[in-house]
């Protein structure tokens, strides 16, 4: 990245699910804490990336106008019946399935993710800007330590990324222009995004975030402004 | 306060003016400087006052619906252009009022807030409820290092303290019930605004928040859950 803009960022602005913190992972070992606890047994790598697979679709209404806004939280509970239906998972109470749905606020980071994050935060203001609930987020940041210094994203603007108001909200709260905003995010997608409503971009490679076979994802698929394999490499990319 | 209401509450939520920080103080040691550099002398401890009594009633035609949301930097901008005409302050630049505005954003913490903060957030999630808008309030807790979980308050509802709108659009980002979250303020009015809303009251006594010659807010009036005479003396209290 040249010099010029990387003097003009003042915040970057973080993707949080597969970017921070690794989301297969962690509900598969919650998935397993739950078969222990209830005798209930599934593939639960099947189940994640099931239920990670309603996600894009039951946003999607939502940002076309066509249902109002409703939180990550709710969307991910419906999305859980959805998927112990199609995948035939029986003999969970309904306290089981709102404990499962929290795993999304359980979530553990990346091994490099706190520490990649106080170093760019000497230099950055660093603020989430994910599609996940403020309360989701919160209880993410606390459960990883992750030193944000605040939480905004989807639910400030009530409209999901990659909706340009979802990410204009966040820099219109923070007070900065668009072009002073990075955004940081694993997903090409994100970044088109970001990049559409006139924020910086840099892409984090996270290699593992859709499982041992991922095909998507594993490389710049545009002209990002900084790509690096962590938050360490990204720290030492923009000087912080 | 007894056991049941302190097993209840989740989170606590920081009136920041005068709570946190040491607005006055602040205030006068920047005014000083601007002096120092520009030659343009006042009373700063007058200035600060005379600005801050603006405050209230800028807010007000906000609160009854008169004039639509303009966030504090703006009102306090105002307030500052009333406050030097008012005292007959003249030979600041545009770009001193400018600097001078954003005194604001670097307000000092009492000496006890960023431990007392730590000790209270590995109980409770901590959140500002300021009616600070949230830049301002993310560029004060980096400038105090105040480890607040995240920033919420005015910003986010559209309207200001201590209208009930204005702490429960908090309390429902938190997908917390009112009686699970506690206000910590060092104004009575805010608590009174709190307790309407549903929310726990925490009073923390700051004697010197508006000067040496304070006469309001040097006890609590009203039933408040828990009177405090700093963060440290909150945390023992509230067993953090």
């Amino acid at each position: 990245m040249n010099a010029a803009v990387s003097g003009q960022v003042k915040a970057l602005t973080f993707d949080v699910f597969g970017t921070v913190v690794d989301w297969r992972g962690s509900l598969i070992r919650d998935g397993e804490e739950l078969s222990r606890r209830t005798g209930v047994k599934t593939d639960w790598g099947a189940f994640a990336d099931a239920w990670r697979g309603e996600y894009a679709p039951s946003m999607k209404p939502i940002r076309e106008g066509t249902r109002p806004w409703v939180n990550l939280d709710v969307l991910h509970h419906e999305n859980l019946l959805t998927t112990t239906k199609r995948l035939g998972v029986e003999g969970l109470s309904e306290s089981d399935l709102r404990w499962l749905n929290l795993a999304w606020h359980r979530l553990d980071p990346w091994p490099d993710a706190p520490e990649g994050l106080a170093r760019l935060r000497r230099k950055y203001v660093v603020v989430t800007l994910s599609n996940g609930n403020i309360a989701l987020t919160v209880d993410l940041a606390r459960h990883g330590k992750l030193p944000f210094d605040t939480v905004l994203g989807a639910e400030v603007a009530k409209q999901y990324k990659p909706h340009p108001q979802a990410y204009l909200t966040t820099v219109s709260l923070l007070q900065l222009e668009p072009s002073q905003v990075m955004m940081v995010a694993a997903h090409n997608s994100d970044l088109r995004g970001a990049s559409k409503a006139g924020l910086r971009t840099a892409y984090v490679i996270r290699p593992t975030q859709y499982g041992p076979g991922q095909k998507s994802d594993l490389m710049p698929e545009g002209d990002w402004d900084v790509v690096a394999s962590d938050f360490l490499d990204l720290a030492e990319k923009l000087r912080a």
